[in-house]
């Protein structure tokens, strides 16, 4: 079922470190021709071989989007192939209910003259339809796609994105186009984790106080979720719910205490973090109330597979309660996880019993496990590669928890097949079915969550499809930004949210007090990892307001990253580039002058007060950067007092402030380490 | 039925040159009181008094619109009165059907311990909400309303915008956002332009080969119409519907040839202009036609009043056919405008016949018209004032072209009782029933018309609705700045559109690139009038594309108003406030070096290099200004041939180019003359 990997990995696979084609992800072979497809009102898009109405509204989206991207009013879809600019060609119809690993390959020529798509089925034509509409660019001649030759294929056949819609509940727009987003880079598995402690989000018929008592009204009807379900299959998703137990249950318990561990009431949980109620796994009843509960869910989703969650129990329930320790002995369980073992073995049975197949998270990996269970790792490949091992199935997510606010480029460095991964057989390897990026919701609404996913998780996607060897960092980020663009066309917010937002923050100001916020805040990025958590003065909840420069702040600063590439380009040519040294000055001039100009707007908006402490380090720093830009000038090195006293400085700017990170002081270290005695700068000046 | 004009508009009702309340339109009567009301999330909003759905509706609006504004969620609508934030009193129901001339009035009362909304219908409560909305600033304290109490009511009872769906068809969703645009400014008419020569937008069941034939597939449905109409009384809005007869009528002729004047088969036109086709106003079968379809829509649409257009029949078709002329001499009509006024009468009769008064354009103006007709002057005051001199009532739009792409401030200066109708008496003033800005839409499509719409046309609702005495234009400026930013939270996109379409245009290009293509397009404006079609260098229709920088232009740009603001203070304050002087060298020399860095952009993008010219032209004054400076700083004066030449070059730059005007040339001449021997600066320095 799976794709052979790596064969088709060769050298046209890799993109050029500054590629002339902005696709992502990458394709597995891409030949480039010459000369360019003219894209004109004239265009025409014709569909030939199996026909069904999935295709009809895929070319009526493609049509849509490419007047989106251009601007050109396009009319002529279908009709006579001869006439046809592009002709998309199908062999035959999918499975009426996406399969893992089904065929998603496509070929894409196009030439001067036009373009042809061919794929073995409908959702090969989904992927190569994308693929064209990321060539299409503005040219010196109007809008053109470039000749090129494409022979495509996924790497692994599980692409996931995991939206958590129980911490904050996400409306079904901003649903629908993460959606679009995800079928724009090829990802092919929606997780929805619709279930948790703060909020039981599906509508059960069978046990309407799930919902009823659960959700606080936010949930999604069933005829929402067939919704959903069919705009994910348009787009070649498939849509994999997680009904997460016998922790994260709060939710579940609030109308159903019975089924709990420990006494109720139980009323959802507003804030964060591991909490102690659980299911009882002892009681019978919980059993037959599951096996109900997911037959009716299972006749909901119709994914082959059925996500029942299983993380993060910490027992606190089960040994408080006398029953079950007893129940324990009785059945020689020894600890905890082997009650939740027990607990998972008898869920297994019920989801099988239904027709499904069982993904869980590490946690359900447990020795004499039934053989067609998926592990969903959150612990990491070492995990991952011990279940391969030993027979298991298995996606990758740690290392794709976006919620964590990593670089890209960090995320893009994990790898399904790295790690103790590598070291598998390659039979074993093929267990390895791919992975998610997952976006839990602590801290994320329908107003910032797109940015919050995108644009990184493109490149976590182009990880997933394209050959191992495509690594380049640099290629990814230029291809990466380039996709960020596109991606709002779909109709995603992540750029827009941001002015918007920060217009909010600044109320009233007048231009030159909103362009001083935006030059501070185009260099601040969130706090990593859990540490907002950590550093947050008060408890929050999924009422808090996410209204601060933390909530706005991009995960990962362009400016700053592009300002560290040209200092490090700077450093390593010797700093003896007049040029680059008076492009680096511009950036420092304006940073230092900044915080002056932040003033008035800090005494009218509570919001930039909170990050008044960034923008003076902002300006410090920026005048630190400018004293070893001059000393480099005049060929003279910085002391090593002032080199000590500088670094002290900067040390103390790079610490998280008002939750967030200063990301130019570490690219500022790096002038300063260059400008000091024996730096890069002075030993060659 | 009209409010009394005049006697509201005391000392308080002027705002101040730098207000510190951002309301538009500017209410009748303000009077600011001490202190604030927190707007935190213990925000609770109670209505009593008289009860209706839409009153439910509105506050659950008004609470989403609040959540936005903030980003605070708010969760207490209803409930208990004594622990309301806000209490909204509304004595008894409006009318069933939205008249002209209802009551709107309201009373607001803010202090830092509540608020109090008081109305005499659901009318005045949502204009008093969207008043509340304006209030609600972020603080140095979170967020807050001022105290402030205010008695509002409008001017005029007609205010209204004219959205043409003809030209370029209006979707639904975009329609709907402009409607609450309407609300937020308080406006009470949508005029529906619904049928021209390029489409007939509306179904109609008895004739259906008028949206059949006439429309290209883009029409509404009656249920769709309803929707809107539905979604319009929800915001206190009239929907006027207008079907444009007997010329602009070529989309009806398309369906039924038989009405025409000459000889068929028609095809909707997709050019623009005043086309020869007319209805035959000599053939009874039209007036039993018009019997029919007028009924038909009397009843769609609930407004009292029905536009039958009217405009513009240039006479060529009745000329051209000896039936009409020998009908022309048989009844004594001597000229087409005795013809047309033949067809209006009888017209006329039939929309009394099915229970309307008739509105059209200054031609229905005809002497023995009937009393209860609406004059919509799209000629001027002159033509209104004669009208209303003979009892007429009428309404403006006659300087509120808002496609001709003039500044606000031009719009904000035209009065709908200025020039002739100021000497009108107070009773016959008061048959001037307001105006309507008019959205033309040769060149809008669902992508920019937001932009062209606003924020301006608030500039013009503040023109309809305040005080006559409200006319401090800098005072303006400053409060449509703050409401185009808050007119966004209504899901208004003008100024998003901005960047995604830039980027459009820009293509893959890096940051300093996009960052160069919008410092130019920052202080261009499309031309003005009706330039943009002498000067199309081809034929441009439905189809052409709306994706070039003229396009793309704000039609007022606020960066190059802010600098002739700077300089026009500047040099009034004698040239000699150096740190104005340098603030300007900012902008001066940012400008300059423009050009330079978007060459490399030029080269890829046929879009940016139309705009090549403007881009060389921009730099070239930027460089004559920062020399007029120099000479300033220096205290000498340029010489006459050194002004000369500056003002010849800048002379230059001020042409049209590209269809685009270089806004700062004006301004950079002013800062010419007074470096010039004997300017403001070299005559006092």
């Amino acid at each position: 079922m799976l794709l052979i990997l790596g064969l088709l990995g060769g050298a046209s696979a890799q993109p050029q470190a500054a590629p002339t084609l902005n696709l992502m992800p990458w394709p597995a072979n891409v030949q480039q021709g010459s000369g360019a497809l003219k894209i004109d009102e004239s265009f025409r898009v014709t569909f030939t071989g199996h026909t069904e109405s999935r295709l009809d509204r895929a070319g009526q989206r493609f049509m849509e989007r490419l007047h989106k991207q251009t601007g050109i009013l396009f009319t002529n879809l279908g009709g006579d192939t001869a006439k046809a600019t592009l002709v998309v060609h199908t062999d035959k119809a999918s499975k009426q209910i996406q399969e893992l690993g089904e065929d998603e390959s496509y070929t894409l020529e196009v030439t001067p003259q036009g373009a042809k798509l061919n794929a073995a089925n409908p959702l090969g034509v989904l992927r190569g339809l994308q693929t064209f509409l990321q060539l299409v660019d503005v040219s010196p001649d109007g809008f053109e796609a470039p000749a090129v030759s494409i022979k495509d294929q996924p790497r692994f056949p599980w692409r996931g994105l995991m939206i958590d819609s129980s911490r904050h509940f996400t409306p079904l727009d901003v649903l629908k186009r993460n959606l679009d987003g995800m079928e724009a880079v090829k990802l092919n598995v929606f997780h929805w984790h619709i279930s948790d402690n703060q909020g039981f989000r599906a509508e059960s018929k069978k046990f309407p106080k799930l919902q009823g008592a659960g959700s606080e009204g936010m949930y999604y009807t069933q005829e929402e979720i067939r919704d959903v379900i069919a705009y994910a299959r348009d787009r070649g998703l498939r849509v994999v719910p997680e009904f997460d137990m016998p922790g994260h249950s709060t939710s579940w318990l609030a109308g159903y205490p019975e089924f709990a561990s420990g006494p109720g009431p139980f009323s959802v949980d507003q804030g964060w973090g591991v909490m102690d109620p659980a299911m009882d796994p002892t009681n019978e009843k919980l059993y037959k109330f599951l096996d109900g509960f997911i037959g009716e869910m299972a006749k909901l989703f119709p994914d082959h597979y059925f996500h029942i969650g299983g993380d993060e129990v910490n027992g606190k329930a089960w040994d408080a309660n006398p029953k079950i320790q007893e129940f324990k002995k009785a059945h020689n369980l020894k600890t905890n996880e082997e009650l939740q073992a027990y607990f998972s073995g008898r869920v297994q049975k019920l989801v099988n019993k239904h027709g499904k197949a069982t993904i869980g998270w590490d946690e359900i990996f447990v020795s004499g496990a039934p053989k067609d269970i998926v592990i969903h790792s959150w612990r990491g490949p070492k995990s991952l590669a011990a279940a391969a091992k030993q027979g298991y199935q298995g996606i990758l997510s740690n290392g794709y928890y976006i919620d964590l606010m990593w670089s890209a480029a960090r995320h893009y460095a994990v790898d399904p097949l790295g790690g103790d991964a590598a070291a598998l057989s390659p039979e074993e390897q093929k267990r390895v079915l791919g992975g998610e990026a997952t976006m839990w919701s602590e801290y994320v609404n329908w107003e910032n969550i797109d940015s919050r996913i995108w644009p990184r998780t493109a490149a976590i996607a182009e990880r997933f499809w394209s050959p191992q060897s495509v690594t380049d960092v640099n290629s990814m980020y230029s291809r990466l930004e380039d996709a960020s663009q596109k991606l709002e066309w779909t109709g995603l917010t992540h750029k827009t949210y941001y002015r918007k937002m920060l217009q909010r923050i600044a109320g009233a100001a007048t231009a030159d007090e909103f362009s001083a916020l935006k030059t501070l805040v185009d260099v601040l990025e969130p706090v990593k990892n859990y540490t907002r958590e950590e550093t947050a003065t008060y408890h929050p909840t999924n009422f808090t307001p996410l209204n601060r420069v933390v909530d706005t702040a991009s995960p990962e600063s362009d400016v700053a990253r592009h300002f560290d590439n040209a200092v490090t380009a700077f450093v390593s040519g010797s700093c003896k580039d007049t040029a680059a040294s008076a492009h680096l000055r511009t950036w420092l001039l304006k940073w230092q002058a900044n915080d002056a100009a932040l003033q008035p707007l800090e005494q009218r908006s509570s919001f930039v007060k909170e990050v008044a402490i960034n923008s003076q380090d902002l300006s410090a720093i920026a005048g630190i950067g400018l004293a070893a830009l001059d000393a480099i000038a005049k060929g003279t090195s910085l002391t090593d007092e002032e080199k000590t006293q500088a670094t002290a400085r900067i040390a103390d700017a790079n610490k998280g402030k008002a939750q967030l990170l200063l990301i130019p002081a570490a690219t500022i270290q790096k002038l300063v380490d260059a400008a000091a005695s024996g730096g890069a700068c002075t030993a060659k000046n």
